[in-house]
């Protein structure tokens, strides 16, 4: 898709909303020169916001409503409550047609509810899931599911797989990414029966060439596969310590750094290769968490990101519209379910899948 | 006990044995003056290496078996068929009152059957939990369960709070450690049916004052409660995800360094401090899982550490056998006991536990 097209922005999202959506927009405008965008949200607030940035109002409209969802709705509170927030109705724009795609920095449960509720799972997903990607040793790699499925059966962690996969090639460009089922072990009998299962199943699939088996929560910082697959649970608990651990490592270095005069020293000599670590290592540059799965692109940033963040969020958003990767997804769906069919067929691979 | 105790060794457990149990052993000596080593496996292989350390050798004694456990050996089969394997017998000394305690770095799914097996569980525990330590922003945590449960209910959580709160004043020397239980959000409706049980079971038990409800992924290594609380799936894939990421960054940092001339001389400036922040976040030095809730003190090296980590899980064994871990347990469990049975007796209580 290389014409024009809309991306619905939730203007009141986030921590510093509106002003980081307009400001992120701006950033955004500049890299991705084919999009026009619609904010939904305050208009007297948004208004002069978007005085100060003239190129990216020329290509902007602005849709008010006064409603905002609560960063701590209960998302079935939301769902029921907020059929005229700034978040429902950016997700109805791209229902309606108005709008390719929408990113949103609000509250992530309600965000989920509301996308599921209007654009539907694609046919074939039985759950949406959410995926990021994040760096790792050998480059960059995607997770999923990251909160939205805290139990997941067997064809969910399949499915996700796909979508995964999918999105590997799509946004990070890899011909064949590899395939690896998040455990606490990588023997067949370790885990979960649902997880077990999985495996049996993806063997037997079409991705059976590209799946590594089970792979170990140290293997997601080695980037041992290109994508990691397991529950929402388990996910989210995996990304956040990852997170966190990431911070308390800067945190030490600064502290080492500050410990003597000769670190300080030091610190001054190394100080331009370090500036160039804080860029690789960026939290805003892997902000985006992508609903994958449903009719529509739907974005979330992290809630207390800057512009600079937002702005790499939409540029996820762009990037899934752009290379199409919804009917990839039904492509590559397709193309599982033949190989399923004909799986099926013989009994030699159903009795491995029962295992 | 000040008195001298005998630490029982699987001489043969782990990727560099016997040399590193033997050459640990040596170290962990010079800190423990009152202990002795029973070292069970190849006296062959054993003895030889004792004659490099003979104020080692004075303190101890060699228990001869040919069999050793497989590093890759199932459990069950484990438990089945290495009845006189070292490992087997470094336990059966604990139960038969030769040794205080067991420290071994085999097959840690081997080691949990066994021990279960012949030391059986506390009074009031149902299941063993396995426990570590690890550096955070405020200090040194310790969770668990890192992988002996998969699946965990609630009474299991409960009782692995209980150990862990133990544990923490034992070893860390902490007098009110607080306790929080791993899950997705900090909201009291978010997670598994099992967590939000534990969480209303804690608030009323005699833990209520320490506990501090839900914790996320990032709080664990932000150090936001002393004692982390979670099933062996989530505990495992949390505690690798850290180990994964901290190598990552590691190795970002390495790299950082050696990009260029003046990142190289800012090193040499800095190396010192560097030093002392290696040191401190060495894996050896929170090398030794403990198997909690068992009638003997089991702790379980890393396969692949050397002499300086064997040594230091040498030392965690000692400490909780010095501070008379078991018995402390078993008081914390009775006082536990009478709240919850007190609460039992209240209506409001029972009915906030079943919310």
């Amino acid at each position: 898709m290389s014409e024009r097209f809309c991306i619905a922005l939730d203007a009141m999202g986030g921590d510093h909303a509106p002003d980081m959506v307009v400001a992120g927009a701006d950033i955004a405008r500049e890299r991705c020169p084919n999009v026009d965008y619609l904010f939904v949200g305050d208009e007297e607030r948004i208004r002069p916001l978007l005085d100060k940035y003239p190129a990216l109002a020329a290509v902007s409209t602005v849709r008010h409503t006064p409603d905002a969802v609560a960063g701590d709705a209960k998302p079935s509170v939301a769902l029921r409550t907020g059929r005229n927030s700034s978040m429902r109705l950016a997700i109805d724009a791209v229902a309606a047609g108005d709008a390719a795609c929408v990113v949103s920095a609000g509250n992530t449960g309600a965000l989920m509810a509301m996308a599921k509720f209007v654009l539907k799972t694609l046919p074939g997903i039985d759950r949406p899931a959410i995926a990021s990607f994040f760096p790792t040793l050998r480059g960059e790699s995607v997770m999923l599911d990251l909160g939205a499925n805290l139990e997941c059966d067997a064809d969910n962690l399949v499915q996700f797989a796909v979508m995964g996969t999918v999105f590997s090639r799509t946004v990070l460009g890899l011909l064949e990414p590899t395939v690896g089922l998040l455990n606490v072990g990588s023997e067949e009998q370790k885990g979960h029966g649902s997880i077990r299962q999985a495996a049996s199943a993806l063997r037997a699939s079409a991705l059976a060439k590209n799946f590594r088996g089970f792979v170990e929560g140290n293997d997601i910082a080695a980037g041992t596969v290109d994508v990691i697959v397991t529950d929402g649970f388990s996910g989210n608990i995996a990304l956040k310590t990852a997170e966190g651990t990431a911070k308390l490592y800067a945190e030490f270095l600064k502290r080492t750094f500050k410990s003597s005069l000769l670190a300080k020293l030091g610190y001054l000599l190394a100080h331009g290769a370090f500036q160039k670590l804080r860029l690789r290592t960026d939290p805003r540059r892997y902000n985006g968490a992508m609903f994958l799965g449903l009719r529509g692109v739907c974005v979330k940033s992290h809630g207390g990101t800057d512009a600079v963040g937002f702005a790499n969020a939409i540029g996820v958003a762009s990037d899934l519209v752009v290379h199409g990767f919804n009917e990839k997804i039904r492509d590559e769906l397709a193309r599982l379910q033949a190989a399923l069919e004909a799986a099926a067929l013989s009994p030699e691979s159903t009795e491995a899948a029962a295992v």
